[in-house]
């Protein structure tokens, strides 16, 4: 059985490969989604990335996840600290949900090391870099066979 | 005289009837949207009903308030606590505004125990479930009349 | 069948129509109580007033309600912000309690934006000076019937 | 040599003109622009100016800066105090960038004192009203042209 | 000698057995003061028991203390975390105080966590349920025996 | 003309002089209103003293001051710090009020060292034992002779 | 039946009796064991007494409970305050927990006024010195009678 | 027997009469000198004034005390509040100090609220203008025939 | 090449299996090591496991990294909140450090949402029960044959 | 007609040049003032400098500012952020005044990020180094020439 | 005459010379040992040096100074900021306590700018690397010298 | 080579001997000069001794050190703890800065414990009296001669 998946990234994250050296890993957005996909064929899940700067948008796509997906994997990049929007929606999933972050948050500045996505997630990877969102996808995949 | 009204919902309020059960009222968004209307015809009020995720859009359509509408009932749910764009946008408003929440938000997590809105707003009315669009329907007709 | 209600009035409120202007509502608050007492004959609620300036008094009347009264409407004035009596008391009733501000607290100084009250009230209403009164016996009203 | 500069303002500033008076300066947001444009000529500045509700809208202008624009003049209305998402983008920039606010924002209420614009931003002038959009383009000419 | 012993509860304990189940103890007061006075006859301590809703009435039974009594034990139950009226009384006092409550207040919420009655007491009994009373009506009769 | 004036004492003021040593001044409390209306004499001031351990009895007592008194002297003791209901009701005077402390508050414990009945005094006098209580009584006539 | 009850002291408690004078009482850490033994044989509890300065060595103890022993009497002196370690050990069990304290702990400095013991605790007893172990053997064979 | 009696202004206290209207009271420092110049002769004090911007030259003032006066009347002024520096020269004068304040301080901004000079005075007159000046001359008068 | 790799588990990790349920995984510690040491065997790295309930002992093992072992897996448990102690031994490493939790710690306690390992960490995960020891040798595995 | 205007440097100003690179502009303080009194001559404003390393200095020249000068410039350096007595001073002023920082102080330390200076200002710049003064100019002529 | 004296060393202080560098000096604790007997004898103080990875050992040692030694040198490490066990070990004793910090910690990350530890102390030395051991040895023995 | 080294003491120094018993050592600060001098010879430093109650003469003397002394020995006083300015005039410096209080300003009140000349001193020395002062010059005779 082939199991839908979405990928969500949120703001800035389309500039993946050209923000501050040394905190994100280097390679660009769309690289990161192809390794996603590979990945997702050899798990037996279905891969639909999609990236938006706006939060809005972010709260709508996860508003379409019941029904049409297995599961969900959220970057939400800056918008993972201060959107209760965001929490509201993700606890309305009945679906497991994996939070991910390029780099260790808790090291960097107090106002994002408090994550509202956090509250909502099944489970948190942070620090890997790109290898985080398939050490991710991993994890899905072993969750939905759990359950399936 | 006829007043025109407008109703707005902020995120997630489209789901209503599918979240966490014994927090929300059970109607769906569009069956309290009927009943309003129904309310608003016995009120003497034109009730207009807009709904969004986009805190942009929300600002925008409250904006559209002057000259249009005679009066604003506002549940922005997750975006009453962090919008200061809302609440900037509200301010500069002279119609009368009424907040309303579903649930009793004082007894809920912290973060949601303060509302931006509540300082632009005439009145707060929560707690009620739909029944609270209602009560804040009558109460903005009686403000109505009194002022006209 | 007559639902016999309580209305609660905490300290100071017998001043009311002296205070300061600008912040409650002008009518005395023995034209409230007959307001009240008018509304209720509409809606099927046999109503008692009762003020105090003691909290040791209020108290003891909430403690009354079971057995008595069927629903309690509560405007503890001051007291709403520091009396864990007063929170003790209402959580031991089984019966539907509104809380009722006159003005809007949540535009008043820091100190009077947490309620204890709210923590064990059904819903809120604030800001809409006597017509909050009238806007509670109808909600409560509207509660004694879906329940009966 | 003639550098291309983006003017980018938040949330109401739409609104410009017709806000609460004696915070923000008279001149609806089209005069501010146009005389940004003269301004512009003078200083050898090419202006573009644009204005959203939208704080992920925001957002992409800023990310397309590098390569279309030599710098940045910020006014992010309410945007400024919350947003983590501008701040990221900003961060993200080589070219110069200026803060202005029309009022001092220091004298206005807590949640208007800190702004993350600030962290990014080169420089910051708040209180001169619309001379401030004016005094920023002088800086932001001398900056490029220290530069250049 | 039989030691005179003065006992008082505050708000709400007159309403023991009908609260909130699962956090107090069932007997109703009138058990647990029959159950102090029998102990008491066996301690050779002569037991008066007082409860009352008022702060003020609590005060004054705490001066009167001085000259008539031997020794106090206090439940002020929702009075202990806000009174310092009440602190006031009892540091006046040179006979021994013993503080007790049904509850572990330390596991409820967080203003319940801190008592101005353990400022002024001797010890602190708590989590018991009423045997907490006999707990502390036996370290009260071997204290006045130290002391005499 | 004779001024009425009436001095409040609130919670175990009638305990003067048998308090903790060194803190407060030794006379009794008797003494001290003596004092007050001999110096009441000199001074064309009647002066009328109450005393009461009960806030909500304090509350009534400030509310009986318009059209019977000319001002007001109030020691709340213990419930000048934590009691927003006596805020209310001296907000409510337009008759002078004069806070008096014996001891120096702001020496003492953090929690005595915010007063609400300072947000509503004319002046503050504290430190001074009973000698403040003539201090008031002099500014107090000296007051009320600038305004007739 | 003889129920082995487990009394555990913490930190610094082998130095009873050297320690500041007026704050603990003065028996040695010995002989209060040995009435805590005597006790015990009245009370039908077979009593083991340890004491260690490391809280490994007291979480390994807490460990050894289930299975072993039908209660626990914890001291846990200066680790109370900040051990998380053992707050998790300590709700790991079933059997019943007793917290003493020799001296009123809420009488000391702040940083002694909250034990993560407590939060785990059937009850705490504070204040009483040495008769407060006996005190908590009373209350611990009381509660195993209860329960068996 | 005279006593002398030095009477300290701080920061700013030069303008008074030109500042803020509504705040201070109007007469000039000189004035204000004068009347207790005047006082003084009445209650035996031979009074000297200095008024000084600098902090250093306040503390320097504040240690030649001892020996030369018998008491000391500080208004710092905005120095009250900050000024560890001034708190330690004061608190090495076994001679009385009297605070006084012309506004109420505790109306006005938090930073205001807090002044350590309050930790070293005798006592602390505040809000009645010039007038206080005065009473303090009184109190300090009465305290030192008291003390000779 | 084999990498070294030491798992240390910190306190109350024996007890796995025996805690509270619905918090942490089932399986009990030793299951999981042996998990581990099958999933090393497939990874190339010589899996070494220690559990300790002794946070100096925690510290001398991280101490021992350097030359014996190519990096370390971490789950301090309780340890991970207040332990400096542990986060200066582990900065002092050159090796990588992935840390784990079994239960998403920001869904628990406020005191148990700050780690100082995470300070140290390479990267952290959390929330994914047993599960997450795989995913962290994967990781660390692949963070080794990067580095070689 | 000449407009006076008087700038005032504060503590460490006179060692510009020297202090920590990266943060402060590099030219000396001498010619900074050189460049204003250059630029004052184009804009028709007399210009006076004065630099102090002691903040009673600054007050006193603050207080001589009404009937003497036009305007004021402001850098007051460290003493921006903790000097109540400058605040005091300049808001008596009703004069311009424009505070100036030449550094980004809402990128430095925490304690640099409030300044008492900006609750008096009509307009703050910061962030632009030596430029920053000029800025300065241009604006207070242009204010200047408004209120002419 | 002779006296022992006792030099604890905390955590992480045997890594010595291997840790983060330019925060602590270079030689290996052995060296410093070394030193510091030899700076022994010629002050006339028989040296003991211990070090422990464990809170527990440090407290026995602690323990074990009265009736042993006549002084205590004591580098926790990053035991000085949580360990409460340790403060209450040092305040028994009667012998002086110097506390030594390698590197000077103030300076340091914030929740290593507070040390239980030096509210026991005689004396703090920190900032000056491996010479503060001899500093602190220096002052015991003149300490010991002034007590003799 | 003989370096010139500059002593300077803050506020209230010029008091020493006649301050608070118990907090300070008691010689007179002439007393501790000399015995610095004395120490100054035995150590090959020049020795200059400065006191001043101004912190903007402190400020000044500290901006004299640059190519006029080798080194700086400060004991702020009461400036320690509130001044900004003192840390900007001493992080200019490149000569070493030791910082000296006579007593242990951690056991004192919070207010003392911060202080602003540590984060800018190469190592801080308090408790010893004036032993300290000796201590410092040795410890910067040694810094002194490590360096040429």
């Amino acid at each position: 059985m082939l199991h839908c998946t979405r990928i969500l990234n949120g703001r800035n994250l389309n500039l993946l490969g050209q923000r501050e050296p040394g905190i994100h890993g280097r390679p660009a957005l769309a690289e990161i989604e192809a390794m996603c996909r590979a990945a997702g064929e050899r798990l037996g899940l279905e891969i639909e990335c999609r990236q938006s700067n706006s939060e809005g948008q972010l709260v709508s796509w996860v508003q379409e996840i019941p029904g049409e997906f297995a599961g969900l994997m959220l970057n939400a990049g800056a918008y993972s600290h201060p959107s209760i929007a965001l929490l509201d929606a993700l606890r309305a999933l009945k679906e497991p949900l994996i939070e991910v972050h390029l780099s260790n948050i808790y090291q960097r500045e107090t106002f994002r090391q408090h994550s509202y996505v956090s509250l909502a997630a099944k489970g948190v990877i942070c620090g890997f870099g790109p290898r985080g969102y398939l050490m991710a996808l991993d994890a899905l995949a072993a969750l939905l066979n759990d359950a399936s």
